[in-house]
């Protein structure tokens, strides 16, 4: 009988360790692959997504074309039964639970994010760890240059035109370089900027940033930034956030509507549910990958708390969260499974750096690599050549290196392909004295207080008196959308710091038309205004 | 004092008019465009873009990059007060009017697609209207090769590989041939999917397709298309359409989760809105291409109606709704607000057809040029040349180029970037018999019946018994979500045709968080349960 090998994840540890393992097991194992999405993401190169010096179709293989002989079942994990063996799977759009058996379980999931415990930051943040988190901070930073273009108000200008990075590590640091690059490379299409309007901030709590670096190597990354005009603000934590603010942890308040945060790592809770031994909320594996407890459980990569040696204890002890890492990692474990199968003795995993890259954008680059420190453009040249042969695929990397050619040719373009919508029902954060909206402007959403205050200011037509009334946790208003309104008879503004619940016109409008109770509930108002529904039409 | 000009819309009629605009009257006027994007979409390649044989943003140029020296406004118009000579946008996120004063408005705004004659096929068909549905498209057809691959259900296979282009004119002709191509190619990579099993089919109302090609084309067009596995239904129109299945003229029922509906062209609301004389939905101008009663106010494009000749009433006396007349508009409206500025006699419009074009998908088209008419590879290659040559801006042109090289040469990416989320809070229709889901599913979401009804079926834990209840319009189920159900514990099934509206789990539990009315009205169902809120976490 052949053996059931199910890897769950696709990233670099899960795709490796499913092409090992079929190259070493061949026909003596079935290898099925289970990945949320249908490709593997060259995480290295989302920054470069995010600045657009590539497309994000470019930054992604299929796992079909680098898996061939494995079974790749697109679908969510639910939860695993140790016990049965079983994983259970949501298929797509199916509501249907599917179970997939397994002999050998391989756990490459990844980790996840949890900003939750800085006010507002999980919702006004922009995050960097899909390829559709760096597709939407390309169109969220055009989106911003359009904006401060036309807008005729200052303070929205200026947030519009503030850029700001939380984390100083790999991730933070190519991200705001190559998202300054984007903005230079741009503003003379938009001749109502003047550069100096411009604003990008690095934020990173450590008194340096790339802290997994030489501390040369940092420093020139850092009077890099600080000369392509990129404030550093070292030693700073994020206190809280708005869609128009961050309030550092030394209580300055910056205007900005651009927050993208690389910080945050956190288990996926599919993980963390499966109640397998863990520390700092990785997977606690052994030196041979497997998971203490378990014979035919094992786990990689950044999910996964690696230690390198006996009595690992120290944060160097443990093979860091990096794709080199996952790379090795896949192999043994390749091996170490065959070798169970078999039923020979398993390897613990051993691998020291080779080295490490940033590039800081605008043709600059950091490398250490053997123990040599490299700056500048050779850096940046390596790093590029580095991950070209990293990429999985002669054809995604001919795409990339002509794709790459074609940027230094002409101008990036600025095409905002799909503008971020906002999500139909969510939470937004004010700060005491925020407007939230004035009269006149369009009704677009209904708001419901959750925590905080706000205070709402009513012209009575009859007198010219302002009425004003201040509504706390669980008063809700722009309701008027029930009545066919489209411009705001009254302005709102946070009296304390304030979390509402905000629901689109749209979907107010269909949960009034289709929902009874909630029509229901709001009878009573519509009636003391003589009100009809549906409203008429605008 | 400097004339403003203010053209509404950036696709071919207005962004052409812009252009010509400035360059006829450079420093005596201040151009100015207003669109909602901030690009120009090269509309004739969307069927491409649909199948992946080039990324979206190849397909369309920044507006900024091709009207130097016109200001681009990035707005969508909400109104325009004629008397006042004031357009009211609102810009970006931006919740307050602005107001932008013209001397000369230019309306290209094009056309909408209003589907909602036929019950269903709003809320369920894709559209091949804007750069967003060719993307959509693409995603989704991939999508249900992923699921075919792995679903275990045969009735979700069929419907999975049930693809259903609805409309024989130049749109619905191109997408079927390259969504064909796109299926084909992408076969090899799915070894769960024999091809046979793959269904293509052309809805068409009228006897033929391409009714505005010469008969001898069309007919080749259609012998490509069945060759290529394409089934064509002529003289079939669509009676209703849900997620799963489309409802035909004739009463045959596809079992199809791929509806593009090429059809259903109609009028803008913010074009109707302006309440500018009109006929057939298109605002009626005269030869001049100027709205009667207005010195100032012009129209071209697919929003407007024009008489190529003096007593225009036959569909042939107007100017058809292609981009090569539209370009021609562009010069005309030019020619002619430069003349009124100038106090000079303005001219009517007038062109006559160089012919029309059609790609089929696999290297073959159709052409008119001329009066010549060619098919197969030569007016594929046509097809291509001409349009290339038409792309604005070398940039984008030479991209193109690449990339369709690139494309011939491997295999066609696979990868699904951004997997279509279904919005949040949606209608959904259902036919009599549809399953809804079944005991054991996913509770995913909460659900109102608007029209029609449902059974629902409870097995009784203790005794085994089934009980079954109908639920009628204004009722719901699936709301044991707000006990912190993941599973349902029912069966329900549509009894009669159906419309319900579904409001996602995440959604329902943010509502029942926020929103104390919404609680409220389920506390007594709670109480019953002995449940509290928040329920206990899964």
């Amino acid at each position: 009988m052949t053996v059931r090998i199910v890897v769950l994840g696709g990233g670099f540890g899960g795709m490796y360790a499913a092409r090992a393992l079929k190259k070493r097991l061949r026909g003596a194992a079935e290898v099925e692959l289970i990945n949320a999405e249908n490709y593997f993401v060259f995480q290295p190169l989302l920054p470069e997504v995010g600045a657009g010096s590539i497309t994000p179709g470019h930054a992604v293989s299929p796992l079909r074309f680098l898996l061939k002989g494995v079974f790749v079942r697109k679908a969510t994990v639910d939860s695993v039964d140790f016990a049965r063996k079983v994983i259970t799977v949501f298929q797509g759009i199916q509501r249907m639970p599917v179970e997939v058996p397994y002999d050998h379980l391989v756990i490459a999931l990844g980790q996840g994010v949890d900003l939750s415990r800085m006010p507002g930051l999980e919702e006004h943040a922009l995050k960097m760890k899909t390829l559709e988190d760096a597709r939407r901070l390309r169109e969220h930073v055009i989106q911003q240059l359009e904006h401060a273009q036309v807008t005729p108000l200052e303070d929205t200008k200026r947030g519009a035109l503030t850029f700001t990075v939380v984390g100083g590590g790999f991730s933070g640091v190519e991200t705001v370089g190559e998202m300054k690059e984007l903005i230079d490379r741009s503003l003379p299409f938009y001749p109502k900027i003047d550069p100096s309007e411009v604003r990008v901030l690095l934020v990173e709590y450590a008194p340096r940033i790339l802290n997994e670096m030489p501390e040369k190597l940092a420093d020139y990354a850092a009077g890099h930034l600080r000369k392509h005009g990129i404030e550093l603000k070292l030693k700073t934590g994020v206190a809280s956030a708005t869609a128009r603010q961050l309030v550092t942890s030394d209580g300055e308040v910056i205007d900005t509507r651009t927050i993208v945060a690389t910080i945050g790592n956190a288990p996926l809770r599919v993980v963390s549910r499966m109640g397998l031994p863990s520390q700092h909320g990785r997977i606690a594996v052994d030196r041979t990958l497997r998971v203490p407890g378990y014979d035919n459980v094992w786990a990689l990569g950044d999910c996964a708390l690696i230690p390198l040696k006996e009595g690992a204890s120290e944060r160097f002890d443990f093979a860091p969260p990096t794709a080199q890492f996952a790379v090795r990692e896949a192999k043994r474990i390749a091996k170490n499974i065959a070798a169970a199968v078999a039923g020979k003795p398993v390897q613990p995993f051993s691998y020291k750096s080779r080295g490490s890259l940033a590039s800081l954008g605008a043709k600059r680059g950091v490398a250490e690599v053997f123990g040599i420190q490299i700056t500048g453009f050779p850096a940046w040249v390596i790093w590029r050549s580095y991950y070209l042969a990293l990429l999985p695929g002669m054809g995604t990397r001919i795409k990339v290196m002509v794709n790459w050619s074609l940027d230094m040719l002409g101008a990036r373009s600025l095409v905002q392909i799909k503008a971020y919508t906002k999500p139909p029902l969510r939470y937004v954060y004010y700060r005491a004295g925020d407007r939230i909206y004035n009269m006149g402007d369009r009704s677009d959403g209904f708001f419901t207080v959750v925590s905080g205050a706000v205070e709402m200011d009513r012209v009575n037509p009859q007198t010219g008196e302002t009425v004003t009334r201040v509504i706390g946790p669980g008063g809700h208003f722009g309701e008027r959308l029930i009545l066919g309104a489209t411009r705001r008879k009254t302005t709102v503004r946070a009296v304390e710091d304030t979390k509402v619940l905000v629901m689109n016109r749209e979907e107010f409008m269909m949960l009034a038309d289709g929902f009874p109770a909630f029509r229901e509930y709001f009878r009573p108002y519509m009636e003391e205004r003589g009100a009809q529904w549906p409203p008429a039409s605008d």
